[in-house]
């Protein structure tokens, strides 16, 4: 990937401390897109955006942690669990939908570089799970506690290991592919849960 | 972590291939296990193992490779799925066998970070897969068919995505760490798979 964002035009005086951020924030995000964390630096980004690195440094504790609020800057990320009363419905949707995401979308070869480059950087790790993993974590937990009162899921289940067993098992095709995400893997994995895989 | 290898007794004359490989593998492993994959380089392992970087890269194709290699070589894994004709109770243990290698050994560090570096390292991500994945994959798909043979496990279901319900959701909670790996997380997965966690 050879193309990259363009240098904010500058000498034009000095920005609110807003502008600067939300331009270092949209240089980030493209420059992460544009070249993935391999080509990803505080440096290159401090000079697309026309800002200082001391700055940046200030701003953000790690180039994992920037490079992330670069991502979300530029992509966005809607927090949504539309809920039609059926949880089986609900969850295949969610998981179709995520599967989409990392299968056909420019997400599916940034996250991995981001959860990858977490292992090593424990600002991006944190940041990583303040701002995706766990809200994301908690609206499912939420639908599955609705499913509970509603009668379609048993009251002694943890949903927390259910999240793990759904979204978990998508990372893991993700981040070690074996085997590749598909529509069937996430109906699946939804069905298996749901009725069990054990002979009645 | 400071603590470091020795760098191999030098000045001894030619020695033959087979040794060479043998003392690179032992300085690749306990550099990675002494200083992770942010200490780890291919010029390092080269001086402790008083060999040439040129012969390093020709034998691996990158340092993350040489990484893989050398963990195997001085932690060594068993692939071992005994077979007590309960797959419940193989699977938990298992699945309990993970999860303390992952929490209580130094693999619990070494194998995020190489999970990690392979993101960005496809000779590692294929070696990753060749090499542990896809073998540990199989053993446990295995336990799984012969579980439908004895009428344990319903015929229709896909025994690769139930490895994806299971390890993968493992996985997920060490590379994404919202909630701890725990002996009853490890009991939760097997339960909610076997028996479901639709109201019946």
């Amino acid at each position: 990937m050879t193309q990259s964002a363009e240098p904010v035009r500058r000498g034009r005086g000095r920005r609110p401390t807003d502008q600067v951020r939300r331009e270092v924030l949209q240089a980030a995000g493209e420059l992460l897109l544009a070249e993935g964390m391999g080509g990803f630096t505080i440096e290159k980004v401090a000079a697309l955006a026309g800002a200082s690195r001391v700055t940046l440094h200030k701003w953000w504790p790690s180039k994992g942690a920037l490079a992330l609020a670069g991502y979300f800057s530029v992509v966005g990320h809607t927090l949504a669990f539309p809920d039609t009363g059926d949880i089986a419905t609900d969850l295949t949707a969610q998981i179709r939908a995520f599967v989409h995401l990392m299968r056909d979308t420019r997400a599916g070869h940034v996250i991995p570089e981001l959860i990858g480059q977490a292992q090593t950087d424990a600002e991006l790790s944190a940041a990583y799970r303040e701002r995706y993993s766990a809200p994301r974590r908690a609206l499912a937990v939420e639908a599955l506690e609705r499913a509970k009162q509603r009668g379609q899921v048993r009251a002694d289940v943890d949903s927390e290991v259910v999240v793990d067993q759904l979204w978990g098992a998508c990372y893991h095709r993700l981040l070690i592919p074996d085997l590749p995400l598909t529509d069937e893997f996430a109906e699946a994995l939804v069905a298996n849960l749901l009725t069990g895989i054990g002979r009645p």
